[in-house]
């Protein structure tokens, strides 16, 4: 298209990670340029600076958690807006240079995460192996394929064994065959991508006071609207221990009414709330609307409203 | 004025009673023409009828509680409004016909919630006296009136007293001193009365299910406001033993925001509500206002909203 | 059975009333003396005083509400335990002498609670009738029944209009032909009834301090430990406006151990709470008990609690 | 003492690691013997197989947030018994082997969390310096402390840097003065230490269903019986995404009224509930005990209802 600048996706890298496979999920990313950065925040200072579109970083790992360095830059850097979400089945693979077997196979090298979601198959079929630890699973996987590496094999995505032409010896080895990864597309702050009927919201809610007490509010403001939480995550405000702050994930559209009628109120409630956007559910889960919390509720009762504070109209 | 007709205004009757006095504690009332019923519904069905410009009825007694005509009238009748709430230190007194002394009192007459607040002083000063009920004070006082009455004295209202021309044997002789009775101005549906900074708003909540659920859902609907609670009743519904609707005040106004957004939750959870009016509180006093919840927090929540929705603006 | 006096009931008279008619449906008052009270108080006291076993009094009415006097003495009156409850269902019959025919009757005599509850039959079938208020339904088919007397016919239960040998001329005429009044049978303080497995516990509630909050509290007391309200009625404290305590009736029996947790919660946040009594429902229905609130389920977290604190037991 | 071996601890090493230092703050370490273990896994498994008395390890930073290794081991292994925490300012200090001027560093060796928290201190500082991550601050100073190693600096505590006879260029250049890092010490399952006035729980928490409402119901359930948190952490349970459990620290001890009644209303209302322990809080903060929940409240409702369901004991 004359005129408009092609889109480019930065991503948590370098290439070969699981980032990097998911961002390739996206029909968009495979018009637009992909560029790799060494850390969630690089990435995300680059969509900042807008030296690229929009950037795809993990944000909750099924059986890790949240991530940190996301979570918190969400929250403390410079606004940003969540426009997409991609889940990603985490599939760890074991790759070697070629002509190695698994048998051959001493020292493995690999991120400490895809070791400890691995460690029950690696203690089962390489008993003797050393572990190494490396900064990413396509960092160990591109050492390996260095024909002078002393390690004998990779613990990586395929992509990354593919990347950099290595044979694998194993794959799906990692212990929990269920494990997902979600990532976050994030863009510079602008328009909310329309409602689509399968929404989710991103906050982060700063509360007042004590912990049980404010947190019991926080969750009578979503539930006397009828809004529901798929995630809620507490993190440290890096002031005192007992401080938190709450990343959370609520069912629907800042355009809903329900949702829009809560926002208000933790906005009245809350120390602080940051919206960090609304966007399609990548499951494609439509809400569970509760009688009474239906757009067209909230319409009838806003009318009715109308009607007894202006009965003459 | 000309052009506009004098006001009219009906009260629950006869003439003398607490609610004739209540009457004539408004300004309004001293230039309008003051009309009995014998009934509460007939007073409201008068205004209904626009036979009076308003009615005004008793609705609360600290000693005995709401009273069911009113309360049920205006819960099952057609739409009225109120305007303005009255409220009457009851004071009872007994009187008699000129020359009779206390010593003489033989047989008393008086409305039955007469005899029951003043028992402890009638067995102290009358322990002999025989206690007759009648249909109301003012009738009571109107019997001993006449010089054939086969009864001594009445135990009613100064007003009554002093209306049919009898003399005072005592005066102030409740057993609660501090009793109350509340009264409420009614009219045909309206314009509400404009905030004053210190008001109530008059509902009936009817209930969708199970009582202790659906009544927690209630006030939760209120709380996650901030909107108080000055009166709660329940009362039945006449279909099945075990179905209420309550009827209560609420602090503040249908114009305050934090009363809006909690009319709009009620009318989405609750099987139906009726609003019965917004007017200044008789005591004048205002709301304890929690943080957050002011009607300037409710205007920065909503503008809040409004720039996440739409950034451009 | 020699050594043991025979049981003798108070109840609310004269001989004809509902309540008197309520209490011959209880096996136990066949062989035990009846004995009827002007006033529900003069009952009680009966009771209290040991003059007779027990006593039956209306607490409840399906249209009226509840019953003030009632349920006021046994709040502020010296304690009494309720062990039973009577459910009868509200059938008012036009009774007239013998020979009399619908057509002649011109004045009507009974009680304002049953001229209420046959307005409508009354004004279809006896638009020219004048209705007379008496003091109870039976003291008015009483009035009747003497041949001098100057009213034609009374509405009143059956049992009233067959004690005082008149004729019925029309019968099943309320307006709600569902209406239904409950009684309690109330005794001394003694042991509780033990459980049937479908019980109901009453109770009275005396609020800390402002409304709304404090009614809050108290229901998140009771759904805390899984306990639902079958009645809830407000009733002033005879303080101030505005004051008041909460007449209830919760499923269970207070040998549950979600009620005793809950009667224990009631008592550390309530100013008073004053237990009334545990006793079988007149409607046999079972309590619909919660996941994780059975007695089992109480008894199990008790254990593991007990395992927790002495770890060597 | 004859006859008592002598205490061993365990502890997340090497040695020189904050861990490390914060043992060396307990009395009772002083005699006993200071065991490093490679990982916290490592450590507690040890203590699980009594090969060390107990355990201290590191389970919140008020930086980074709680410690995954910890809270997953705590959670997901063989039952342990928490018996104490540590609290320990974190000040990190450069050190160098002997003669090294600031000016000289070029290459720096540190772990990822140490690296993360002396950022803004290091780009002022070293802006030309390399920063290399490696496996914890004490390995880091190790490596620094070896004459032919290519790492000029580590940042590192103050305890690692003494212990390898290095020079401090710099000290407490942490870029949050304040931070704290929390340590617990662990021992296998036992008597819980008694109550000292000021106590702290540990707590796991899975909720049965739904997010938000079984985070509400939990949160009820504590605010019922006057409990406070002073932490709460969700974790995923490593099954889906969307599926957590909740640690948490509740003011008290197991032996108090209030937490035992309310640790049975989670036992009822959670899929599960693990029990950590109930020890001294470091800080000595009294909980907030609000009216109607101290211990003797309990006691008085329980005497209160014994004496409602036995009336004549």
């Amino acid at each position: 298209m004359p005129g408009v600048p092609p889109a480019s996706f930065g991503y948590f890298g370098p290439e070969g990670t699981f980032t990097h496979q998911a961002l390739l999920t996206l029909p968009a990313a495979k018009t637009g340029e992909a560029i790799p950065f060494a850390t969630v925040g690089a990435c995300l200072d680059a969509v900042r600076a807008g030296e690229v579109t929009a950037g795809l970083v993990p944000i909750e790992n099924s059986v890790e958690g949240g991530v940190s360095a996301t979570l918190d830059n969400l929250t403390y850097g410079d606004p940003l807006l969540i426009t997409r979400e991609v889940l990603l089945p985490v599939q760890f693979c074991l790759f070697a240079r070629r002509g190695t077997r698994l048998a051959d196979v001493r020292r493995v090298l690999t991120h400490p995460h895809a070791a400890a979601q691995t460690r029950s198959w690696l203690s089962a079929h390489l008993p003797q192996a050393e572990i190494t630890e490396a900064g990413s699973t396509a960092g160990a996987a591109a050492e390996v394929a260095d024909p002078g590496s002393s390690y004998d094999a990779a613990v990586c995505a395929r992509i990354a064994g593919e990347l950099y032409r290595l044979d694998p010896l194993a794959v799906d080895i990692a212990d929990n065959a269920d494990a997902v990864t979600r990532f976050v597309l994030v863009s510079r702050p602008g328009p909310v991508p329309p409602p689509t009927g399968a929404d989710k919201t991103t906050l982060v809610l700063f509360i007042r006071v004590d912990q049980s007490g404010a947190l019991l509010e926080i969750l009578e403001q979503l539930a006397s609207r009828g809004v529901n939480l798929c995630r809620i995550e507490s993190r440290p405000t890096k002031t005192t221990l007992g401080s938190y702050c709450f990343s959370v994930d609520a069912e629907g559209h800042i355009d809903d009414a329900r949702l829009g009628e809560a926002l208000m109120g933790l906005h009245r409630v809350c120390a602080d709330v940051i919206f960090l956007g609304s966007y399609p559910r990548a499951d494609g889960l439509e809400p569970n609307i509760l009688p009474g919390t239906s757009n067209a509720a909230y319409a009838d009762a806003a009318a009715w409203l109308a009607r007894l504070r202006h009965p003459q109209a």
